[in-house]
């Protein structure tokens, strides 16, 4: 079972992987790791039995589990960050507080096609993805340990993808996670002033401005952020008030699925080849919601933010908290709105 | 002139590049940036014009600034993140808050060898680095507009060096750092309620324990601690209760330089030629303390953190802030404490 530890100075919590832990030897390994082909992928058809179980897919009526013909499939990570099974066992060890690295950690394969990225599909097979988070995110948010729900992708070996075959992750953990916290704080700060939710006020700002606006949607709007930390970084925000992803319509999910498609077509053709991250950042559970912050769905509004790998953090980043963002977020935005 | 811009839901600042922003062609050329040779390398000795003018340096008697015969030399970063004139120039634009990019960004040249590392000099040249450290600090500090001082030092490329001859940067900035702050304010909670230092009373409890402990010298402990987020993450404290690294005295810092030269070897011989970080965690400047910390040099203990860059950030880290760590810190430091 890995070990959540608690940082003594700082307040946050690290994942502690405790059973077969790295050894020096390992890391180097790692760093050439086989990127795999569709032959040897445990993502591509015909090698279902090369992950657990799944848990959900798009597959024909009457199929089996685990055989071939899905369109998506969603699974338990075949190395979880965080384990499904057991309590919380929260305990203190001297000054120090830990406990057991329950959580869920799950894979989704978005198509059966080992090479085609989010731009190189169409949007309704985009659309099963967008559906598959807010699935999973439903079902996982019935276990009463989950305080939280991430789902991220990690696209290329630069940010972070062990395996080439597109795919995105779900990570489910028993607290909210010191990022989330910090947001619902500071737009609960902003709500307790003014009684509107933060992100609606930028939303209105940068749509007055334009100059960070690089594209408008039906339902959504995606931005350069004011004080994006990345060069070339994005929010892809809901334009109606929206705390929680879930609540998402088929239409706006639709919408979405067209949106992200269109970024990613933008990164490449901006930037090359680039490899990226995106996360969503949504509500937490409803009960760790209503224990810490009384305003509940008012204050937040969930939003996706994207960011490709350009820059690497050094001493400077680590040892302050401060990003160096070389590209001002109004050129990025220019940039990423001219190309078509 | 940067900008400092404020994220209104974060809290934090960011850097933002306003002249000579990259743009998307720029960033390719880096991945592949000439990492030097003694002939083209700014660093070496009978390049001193490649850089600009020294701040200080340790010279014989009588030689002149800028000329060769040097054993260590500082000067303003040639591509600095920070500008060392103007204004604060604070500044709301709407919903956001910015201020001019005021700070001073140096470079220390440890050496005028090219390939040595801490580990391949001796006590008495690595002694020079950590005074110099300390003649910087003090010097910067008088200058009014500083809230803090970091010293930080990347070795290799994947620690986000771009120079390979070996150097330390410091950099002011006119406020102090959100992990800076976050630190200050996990020390002053805990005063608070114990009347303690909180890293006094972690270094009794890792004393005791042991496990973690890499090395204990005449005036200095080192631990892999506790919640540590990177594999072999390690941490070098005084063991005397002390805020300020600059109130540190010759015999303290001639014993500190001998530490870090061993903790390199150790890097070196348990991971092979491993690309690593450190930072100096010390005391904001007296003015930025008195008017956040109340309780002023009590509940802060100044620290080195070091960490070889062995894990990739992905999207779960940028999300949540949770950082995951392979290997559980109780087996680094046996690792390190058992290479010789």
């Amino acid at each position: 079972m890995p070990e959540l530890r608690r940082d003594p100075v700082l307040g946050r919590w690290v994942i502690i992987a405790t059973e077969r832990g790295k050894r020096p030897s390992d890391f180097n390994q790692e760093a050439e790791g086989d990127k795999g082909t569709p032959s040897n992928c445990p993502f591509c058809t015909g090698n279902e039995e090369m992950t657990p179980p799944e848990v959900a897919a798009v597959r024909p009526p009457g199929s089996q589990p685990d055989s071939p013909g899905w369109k998506l499939r969603v699974m338990p990570n075949k190395f979880p960050a965080l384990k499904i099974e057991g309590q919380l066992g929260r305990k203190g060890v001297g000054i120090y507080d830990k406990m057991n690295g329950v959580g869920a950690h799950e894979v989704v394969v978005e198509s059966p096609d080992h090479f085609k990225d989010l731009d190189q599909r169409d949007i309704e097979e985009n659309l099963l993805i967008y559906k598959a988070y807010r699935d999973r995110i439903i079902d996982l948010s019935r276990d009463e340990r989950f305080e939280y729900i991430l789902v991220f992708r990690n696209y290329g070996s630069r940010a972070g993808a062990s395996l080439s075959h597109p795919h995105s992750q779900i990570i489910a953990t028993p607290i909210i996670p010191k990022r989330v916290t910090e947001e619902l704080t500071g737009t609960q700060q902003h709500y307790r002033l003014k009684k509107r939710c933060l992100f609606c006020d930028i939303i209105d700002q940068e749509q007055m401005l334009e100059e960070r606006v690089v594209l408008v949607s039906n339902h959504f709007i995606v931005i350069s952020p004011f004080a994006s930390g990345q060069p070339f970084g994005l929010w892809i925000l809901p334009t109606r008030h929206q705390a929680d992803y879930t609540q998402s319509s088929d239409d706006e999910l639709r919408d979405l699925a067209g949106v992200m498609g269109r970024l990613v077509a933008k990164y490449k053709k901006t930037l090359g080849d680039v490899h990226y991250n995106y996360l969503i950042h949504t509500t937490p559970s409803e009960g760790a919601l209503e224990e810490n912050f009384p305003y509940g769905h008012a204050h937040y509004h969930w939003h996706i933010e994207m960011f490709p790998r350009l820059t690497k953090t050094a001493g400077f980043e680590w040892g302050t908290g401060f990003f160096i963002n070389p590209t001002p977020p109004e050129e990025a935005a220019r940039y990423l709105r001219e190309v078509v």
